[in-house]
């Protein structure tokens, strides 16, 4: 059994390697589409034996956007975020954002997914929101600041911006498709200094 | 019968209104977890009399596809996309597909979520990356000519750039959220000129 669960060999049954499995097939056939008897065959067990794994659906759910949201709220509590001029500061976050949704991909994807049916997920969209206020709010100290051009609307920058960095969800496969630090370098330049010569 | 039909009273059963319910739907619910009963269910007919008003589901899919890749394709085959100066006309087809998505949200937002499950969805996204290739040729063409910054590598500029007009279908709900031409302003300020002071 040892040889059978290590982290680089056949994914075992750790509660991470449960996890991870657990959130392909969300991501896949959508949670709510998600039964226990889906999960039990993607992880190879018998319909009965999916229990000793995990409690309920719901349980790994919370888990996994946990994994999303403890990112995004350690990149708000950050030093970098919360001091200095408001446009260097929304350069860190955007950078940071890309670098999370890069690291932990099926993890963000979920959360972007999340439309509230129970109350794990009005929970996460409730912490999600929090992130919202705080970007946005950002976003509006950058242009009183003078950091960003002023003929555009803070809220549609916001907007824009972070509709931006979550579509990277949309393509991105690793290990296709460039660093994370790439990936950010590239967005910051369209964003912040703008394509044309 | 007549006055519950027309186009500005309460949603009659002429093809065009079944198909705009019919798109709600399958945007909310996915199109593979679309019955006929639910279709019939939103008309607010019977389970049988559904098949007098269309075939099937995925001839209504084809319809709705349709309605989005018919802009695309138009806007492609423009002369403003084909001719001129290759930033002028990258310029103008993203403004342009700000626009279709606008006119057309349920449309493109069901084709952007389109996963390739039948054949119809097959066509669909070999249609759309027939698309996809021209404005990775556009970009190219931009690049070549010295129109956008040399030191991010066009098919990434591709995919972050066309990700951000496909995010507007993440947020933007009609009338709120700006006119196509102020959310494209916007958008282009971004994008093109860069939000950075």
């Amino acid at each position: 059994m040892a040889t059978s669960t290590t982290r680089r060999g056949k994914r075992g049954h750790d509660p991470e390697s449960v996890l991870a499995i657990a959130v392909d097939v969300f991501n896949e056939r959508g949670y709510d589409g998600t039964s226990m008897e889906d999960l039990a065959r993607a992880l190879g067990v018998t319909k009965s034996a999916i229990y000793y794994h995990v409690p309920g659906k719901e349980q790994l759910l919370a888990r996994a956007l946990d994994r999303a949201l403890g990112g995004l709220f350690a990149m708000i509590a950050d030093e970098r975020a919360t001091s200095g001029p408001a446009i260097a500061r929304l350069e860190w976050v955007v950078r940071q954002s890309v670098h999370i949704l890069v690291d932990r991909l099926p993890y963000v994807t979920l959360l972007l997914r999340v439309r509230g049916n129970s109350a794990t997920e009005q929970a996460a969209l409730e912490r999600r929101r929090e992130i919202d206020r705080f970007v946005s709010h950002l976003v509006k100290e950058a242009a009183a600041e003078g950091g960003i051009r002023p003929d555009v609307d803070p809220s549609l920058v916001t907007r824009l911006l972070f509709g931006t960095v979550n579509s990277i969800t949309e393509w991105y496969r690793p290990p296709r498709g460039g660093s994370a630090d790439d990936l950010a370098d590239a967005l910051l330049k369209m964003t912040f200094d703008g394509l044309r010569v």
